[in-house]
């Protein structure tokens, strides 16, 4: 087990030694960039202070994907022999090392937030280059990580399981071990660097529309100080609510699971209480609004477990269509994800108008603009729900960690040949991973829809803009231009990771054929030069979608104005967020309807409808796991893009 | 042959008859609905006035489809017959069924455009209701069919082709005869009615700024006129393109029809210029513009070209990324789909902006908004460039008709057992036809997005409106539901291909296991029961589909205010646009690499990598021929639909 482990720990320092090589490479050209480009007449240091913050950004959001992956190839190896004793002893391992790597990354961004509103004096306009330098960084490390570890489980599963016939995770099968260093840079290096952008994004939004006029004169510094700690508060319920999970006897352990993020949610809430008396003269409507915002978290999962558990009806349509063949069941998957986007919507509408009205006491007052108070109160509202939202972040990041941790776990001991017993507890603990997984992708694009809005709303107060008027043809173009943006990224994302399978498909099999003894057991494969060749192939493609992304905005910005520029991101936001929760959705679905038949319904393993369940599954893994998360990143990424480089549009338009 | 075409005609008249019972019921409700319900304080008769425009309208576009169904139903065993005998004169049958069809289609929308005109004395905003009703006909005719002939498609194929193992159009499969029929329902009597409402939208689109103050200064009531007269020379283009297709000897059909359209579009460019001569007082502008549409519909059938023949890149990628499997060549065919939105956007995103400058001259203003003459002028010179676009309709409408009309033919002659040569010209024609539906699909989308933009700015002026701010949160919100409901009405669209193509199935083999005989071809299926289901089917399940595009705009605008009705078709037409052009490009692309491999490439018929296409191909079937093309129709039935019921928002304002 240790050999095994030892193997999965180097591969994935290996690939993050060298994917943040290559950010660092594309960062500092980036810095330069910023530093020399930015300009603003009043303000001569505006470029070096935007790219100072964007380095700091960049470097922080790498730091702790880092740790992250740093704990959880620790904690894998560790849960393994958890395993092997009790359900309780590996449950509190895996998740104490999710524990680890939540708190990392949430407090790593109030350290940098707060050492630079300090170095600042308390401006939030010159943070804006951290948030931009954190996306930045998000974007690749997602992307990148999303690419290798679909790549390497697409190629592991067509060549292994499909051509040679032989089981997942068997130790003959030259991409074993390329696989499982995908969990830990894709899923825990990659999600921690998504939630480490949406946390700081978020701090920095709502700290920007709290130096809005009407909402500085009522609270002052408390309604920038406000943000900061309430995430505090986060981390106090985190560390309470980790005491409450644990297993007791049989207990289902997604019940303790719920348990401690209970806990931690009571907390934030009564943090919320003491927040508000204390700092925000005791308007209770914001205390409302930060309820608000928790209780859409919750919605959001319950929404995300209705469409994606084979429990429900969704995914029982995938199953029971995949019974006429492969493509009715499909195309069911893809219709199932395309329903589940309706509720979401409705709650976060309803969410960010409630916040809204909270935020200003339900003035109704349709000719507001932004230059008016009502408005500003209304806006600081929404930026106290999704402070609501976000309060439980690092919690629900350990619990998202906990997935990668136990599927790792159930991957050593499946190729240390240990007995079925042991696998017992980790195949369970494995499938209560798959549903926090795909929980805390629903809270993730939930968490980017709302700091979106915030971002977008700063936005416009930065370059002056009262609105963003679709019916201007320039407007109406930058519009369609962001979603476009997010169809041609997903493209290439999905593309990405099809042609870095393809160049391991080719190793592999070379593998098979020229390393004799391979299949009987006699000589072991060459794991490392799997590893190597997708890294190096998950690298390069990884590149262009995300300068895309980075160039896209600025481009449109620049030619056709801010206002364009603003249309693009709130659009390009929107569709940004519908496509992720559809790809993210399609994706969980079709995963589970193949372990519905799996689980022995419909004619079960090695049946025609279990065949076709696995082509389906295939299909999803590189949309729910690298298009889709990574288009959280993009949402938000759109959005601190704008914000750091609007001092460009705003010269354009001089001109 | 003439009992197989009399069983077609006899199917199809059937299920049209049934389908226009089913909407004459909805939209005499509705009739009702709009007659009582819509209020306007400055005229008692609105309401009474929209009902009548509505019904007018719906019963229009009905009548205009029948009459394409009753013609390609008469043409195609005519062109199976003149197939025996030479290319061109099945060519010239089969094309000229076709322009009966674009005729029928684009002089019943000038008809009943022009009597109101007369009627409502010019006042074109007495006409809005013949636009809606025209959209609402059209989206159950074109959801339905498509409904219908996918399932029929689908379950042939399941059933026929993978189970019993018989070839596609064998007489021997129950649903053949429904199939075929499909091709009338769907393609002719659908695509008909999308366009049939494409053009009467953009007409009154374009009519409503013509009355916009700057543009009646400058021309009065020519500028009414002016779109009324350029569908003439549209009309005038089209008989003398028609002279030009012909097939002299070995000539490529395609050539044939490309250089009728070429005619066409130069006729529609002279007539451009003699009426901004004589209507629009020689302002070259407004001719400038509408080449700029006849341009932009030329680029948009080359991307759509490129993005879908297996000539090309794309295409060519599905089918080597299908040798790994069928979820690598659908992974890759949902990538080329989202790819192919980006040149397609940009280019309408050019149109616009250039056609918008030659309406104003290009006058640098970014402060403008709709009250301003030169943005009203601006905004003029877009209608006419959709009018440019839109000008050669009828020749459009006629390639595509083209299209069911040989596949029909080619269906009556493999079922007779006509002998090889003569399936092998229908055969040429077929693969033609094929490449024009896609460009017509492409070509819908474009005209879509055009006269969305026209009739949002409609929408505008009529409920006085400045314009549509996003960073309102109801208005936000307004725009997540808008963009939502595209991506539900997408999934509903999909699953009731897939329930009625379950119903069929069911029925299919009872049928191979009740009546014995068929398989040695003894005895003769039960056509009739099989085409009795899908209809059933299909009307049963396109009703809710259609429903919530209509009552979704109308909910959200009362609740939350004209701005957000605003937001949601806005936001909602940009979705729609690339979600259409996405899903119709994924299914040709997967039916294209799937005939690529047919040709003999990477395998041929009968390999591993031809099963992955097909299962690719069955995938796509009710991306590209149901949900896609019904898109184009709801894009434009939201702005009518807002348009129509816009005194119920500013009544809602007042309270």
């Amino acid at each position: 087990m240790r050999e095994i482990s030892g193997a999965i720990k180097v591969g994935a320092e290996a690939y993050l030694g060298r994917q943040y090589r290559t950010i660092s490479i594309i960062a500092v050209i980036t810095t330069a960039l910023l530093a020399v480009g930015i300009r603003d007449p009043t303000n001569a240091w505006l470029g070096v202070d935007t790219a100072a913050g964007f380095l700091l950004g960049a470097l922080c959001s790498n730091l702790a994907g880092y740790i992250a992956m740093y704990i959880s190839v620790r904690s894998n190896v560790r849960t393994a022999r958890g395993a092997m004793t009790s359900l309780d002893r590996a449950l509190k391992i895996a998740f104490r090392g999710g524990i680890v790597f939540g708190l990392a990354v949430v407090s790593m961004s109030l350290l940098g937030i707060a050492t630079l509103f300090l170095i600042f004096n308390g401006d939030p306009r010159l943070i804006v280059g951290f948030g931009f330098g954190a996306s930045f960084a998000a974007l690749f490390a997602q992307l990148g990580g999303g690419i290798y570890t679909k790549a390497a489980d697409m190629s592991a599963d067509l060549v292994g399981k499909v051509e040679a016939g032989i089981p997942e995770d068997d130790p003959r099968n030259p991409a074993v071990i390329a696989d499982l260093v995908g969990d830990n840079v894709g899923d825990i290096a990659g999600r921690g660097a998504d939630l480490f952008e949406s946390i700081t994004g978020e701090n920095i939004g709502a700290m920007l529309l709290g130096i809005a006029p009407a909402v500085y004169v009522m609270f002052g510094i408390n309604g920038l100080i406000f943000p900061l700690l309430a995430r505090g508060f986060g981390l106090i319920g985190t560390f309470v609510g980790t005491l409450f999970v644990y297993s007791r006897k049989k207990e289902d352990p997604f019940t303790s699971l719920t348990r401690g993020l209970i806990v931690c949610g009571i907390i934030c809430a009564a943090g919320f209480y003491f927040l508000t008396v204390t700092l925000l003269n005791g308007d209770m409507g914001f205390f409302y609004a930060s309820l608000v915002g928790i209780f859409a978290a919750v919605f959001v999962a319950w929404i995300t477990d209705f469409y994606t558990s084979y429990r429900r009806r969704p995914t029982l349509e995938i199953a029971t269509a995949s019974e006429s063949g492969p493509a009715p069941g499909i195309a069911t998957g893809l219709a199932v994800g395309m329903e589940s986007t309706a509720l979401f919507i409705i709650i976060i509408g309803v969410a960010i108008m409630l916040a809204f009205g909270f935020g200003n006491g339900f003035i109704s007052g349709v000719h507001l603009d932004l230059t008016d108070p009502a408005f500003q109160k209304g806006l600081y509202g929404t930026a106290v729900a999704t402070m609501g939202m976000l309060s439980v972040t690092p919690m629900v990041l350990a619990m998202d960690g906990f997935g990668p941790i136990t599927d790792n776990a159930g991957g050593i001991l499946e190729m240390s040949g240990i007995p079925e017993e042991a696998r017992e507890i980790s195949d369970r603990l494995d499938s209560v991973g798959n549903t926090t997984k795909a929980l805390t992708k629903g809270y993730g694009v939930a968490s980017a829809a709302l700091s979106a809005f915030l971002l977008f709303s700063a936005f416009l107060e930065v370059v002056g803009l009262k609105g963003v008027d679709l019916a201007r043809p320039e407007v109406f173009t930058g519009a369609l231009i962001g979603a476009m943006l997010i169809f041609l990224f997903s493209s290439l994302a999905i593309k990405a990771v099809g042609s870095t399978a393809a160049v391991m498909i080719i190793e592999i099999r070379r593998q098979f054929k020229e390393i004799p003894g391979i299949m009987d057991g006699t000589a072991k494969p060459d794991y490392s030069r799997c590893i190597d060749i997708s890294t190096k192939a998950a690298l390069k493609n990884m590149i262009a979608p995300s300068l895309l992304i980075v160039i896209g905005p600025i481009v449109v910005g620049v030619i056709l104005g801010p206002e364009a520029a603003g249309g693009l991101l709130m659009v390009g936001t929107m569709v940004g967020v519908l496509m992720a929760l559809f790809m993210n959705n399609v994706g969980a679905a079709l995963d589970n309807a193949k372990k519905y038949i799996e689980a022995g319904h419909l004619g079960g393993k090695g049946s025609a409808v279990h065949a076709a369940t696995v082509i389906g599954d295939t299909l999803g893994d590189p949309l729910k796991d690298t298009a889709g998360p990574s288009l959280h990143v993009v949402v938000k990424l759109l959005n601190t893009i704008t914000l750091a480089v609007a001092p460009l549009y705003l010269l354009a338009l001089l001109h």
